[in-house]
């Protein structure tokens, strides 16, 4: 075979331009790794005659995203673009035509990935896609490769920079949650539209992505439970932090014997578990495997360099493997060995409580309270009170209570409602005591 | 080739149990993940009738490591028990015998590695040494291949479990080096003799295969400077964390153009860095990447579980070079890559210190320290007082430097040991900002 490996990229975005620039910029280092060398030839943009932030002069350039993956020079296709439509045909015609694709698209192989991975398996070729969880860290080949030997119990993760940053910065400065989203989007770290960051659906693709990883099984998006940011309150920030814990919009994936849970929400965690330590834009995954207990990789989840760097890693692995020297499976597991898990829908889960409920100020709500939780098997593991927030003598009341199945707590909360003495709604975050 | 493979451990101790552990409990799921079979046929140890944590019903014991080399059916020795000279034959044999290896052996690798991967890769076969570096955490994976896009610019670990332990405590506890050393030991986290550990030797071992891996570089454990924790005293750390600073026991390696600088000493890191954050017995190793920036992989250093994970995690990359889906570079770089780096001595390399002086409780002071640092180019960054210690009338003064080059400040400190002023030692202890 060639010793070049000519490339195609689509997509002249940062990533693609962080690509190109790594690609140029340590081209020798990377073949002082493979023995090969790697070219940019052709790539594709919207607009081919705007500025980039890379050197561009010696690729071909098109406004046709298809006339890069028909180039018949190019050998490996990088997708970049992101969304569901185009970028989905354009890699079942890289396949299609034999070529390899590197992609950094989370919707897509969440949604699509087991049609694409089938797909690839027919024609030989390898689906890169370690940009598309976590950015610059190399989870992915973590989990296939670094944590093989174990049987994965559990990961969680701070895998959305958008929602970190605003979590941050709510806690850091006290802030409300609309105020801080506005600096996310002026700061470019916020979608005009935040609904992908901040619902959780983004860290939904990518908590789908790392459980078929960690547990062999097919993905399996639609059975993500997701709970977004947007009604978080300061003093519950404020308060989990007096308690002694940290709020953290987490993906929790959790294997229990044939069945698999999968959920995005906000999570008080104690401060002192890696993930707690985490802030701002940065991402975090802790992984619990069976041998080696908890590991954690924390790093840049966004950004052109970090998500380029892990781009290019993945056209290293595909350059050994079109050197005959390697094979790509994208799950780490061997054809046809994964299996199905069924999806726990979230009543069945289990997991601690915060709780916080406006109460009347005035003797016995506590040992009502208290009486309607026991009915239910659930315990207070910590209390806090708050002086009354104004004259209207309602008194804040925070708990956080044992681990326990969710309907369990859904069901006390109904009777809760209904005591006199409690007013308003009740905020309830879900809480983690990782091993 | 077979379907199984059939594995010879050397050493059943708890690393031994662990792997054996692990292929007995998760062998369908090794299996599921490359399509062969595992089985520990022979295995050796001192006294082949000592009780085990581990099924060894089915496994033929040697008490003489060499018949595991030597056994015609073994195809991967599992090399375990440490030291330089044993293993080292043993390592040898089993590769002229053309067995692939895998070691933890970290002193092995550091001070023979260069000899041994020549030994290999001339009858083409591999040496796994993922266990040897921070137990369970797959950092040597994650410099080889998840962060191949990248020029590393530097890279600092907490590596050695031990000196983290014992650091948390002082710190923590307010306890002296030989009190918790004495507890370390009941723990059995340190040994009978704790040189290795706590004067750093054993992290140096660790380091010259992370700047290896890192950098392209052949392995040059003689070049790495080493200076230990036994000296620091509770006064530092509780005056580190008033200043804001961790002081974490650091091995560091940092390229320069040709030159490269590996270290391991007592480090003041702003509390804010993940490394920070490290207590206890974890282990943690940040690398900053010229791409990807800083990525950070927390986890257990030590322990059977943890250890044997990784020691799995490279049988079973050997397992798919057996099956040619794989070839090994034990570097990441191809053969014939490596290039020579100068090895940069202690005082040509930069850092910011902090330093704690006895001085007089006279006015003036300050200002003759100060103007002695200022001929040398170094200006004070942070300043901290105590009240006298005693009626001796003089007062601890503790000050953080700017980052300078290691000879300017010991030209300072020989100045500044004239002083009349200052009573005793100068403590020093470097310090370090991670971008």
């Amino acid at each position: 075979m060639s010793t070049t490996i000519k490339l195609g990229i689509v997509g002249l975005g940062t990533v693609g331009s962080g690509t190109i620039n790594i690609i140029q910029k340590n081209g020798a280092e990377l073949t002082r790794r493979t023995g090969v060398e790697f070219e940019v030839i052709h790539a594709s943009a919207r607009d081919i005659t705007k500025p980039r932030d890379c050197d561009i002069s010696d690729i071909e350039l098109s406004s046709d995203p298809f006339a890069v993956v028909e180039d018949p020079n190019v050998n490996v296709v990088v997708e970049l673009i992101g969304g569901e439509t185009l970028a989905y045909d354009l890699v079942l015609d890289a396949i299609a035509r034999g070529k390899h694709v590197v992609t950094a698209n989370k919707a897509l192989i969440a949604k699509h990935g087991n049609e694409i991975f089938a797909a690839a398996a027919e024609k030989g070729v390898c689906i890169g896609f370690e940009a598309a969880v976590a950015g610059g860290i190399p989870i992915i080949k973590a989990l296939r490769e670094g944590l093989a030997a174990n049987q994965i119990e559990s990961l969680a993760g701070i895998i959305n920079g958008t929602g970190n940053f605003i979590l941050t910065a709510m806690t850091q400065e006290g802030r409300d949650f609309a105020d801080v989203l506005k600096e996310a989007q002026a700061k470019g770290y916020a979608e005009a539209d935040p609904t992908y960051d901040v619902e959780g659906i983004d860290a939904a693709h990518k908590l789908a992505i790392l459980a078929s990883l960690a547990f062999g099984t097919p993905l399996n998006f639609e059975a993500v439970f997701t709970d977004g940011i947007s009604d978080i309150e300061p003093i519950d920030l404020d308060c989990a932090d007096e308690m002694g814990y940290s709020v953290k919009h987490l993906g929790i994936a959790r294997r229990r014997d044939n069945q698999v849970e999968m959920r995005v929400h906000p999570t008080l965690i104690p401060h002192e578990q890696m993930l707690g330590q985490v802030h701002g834009v940065l991402n975090a995954v802790t992984v619990n495997g069976d041998a080696v207990g908890a590991t954690t990789y924390v790093g840049p989840g966004a950004g052109g360099g970090p998500t380029a760097s892990a781009v290019v890693a993945d056209i290293l692995d595909i350059a050994k493997v079109m050197q005959g020297r390697a094979t790509c499976e994208p799950f780490g597991f061997t054809q046809n060995a994964l299996i199905d898990l069924q999806a726990l829908p979230i009543e069945q889960a289990h997991s601690a409580y915060y709780l916080r409920l406006k109460v009347a100020d005035v003797t016995g709500v506590l040992a009502n309270i208290t009486s309607i939780l026991s009915a239910h098997e659930i315990s207070i593991e910590g209390l806090l009170q708050k002086e009354p927030e104004d004259e209207a003598s309602s008194v804040p009341l925070m708990m956080v209570t044992n681990t326990v199945q969710e309907k369990q707590l859904n069901a006390a909360m109904a009777e809760l409602r209904q005591l006199e003495s409690v007013q308003g709604k009740i905020t309830r975050i879900r809480l983690e005591h990782f091993a």
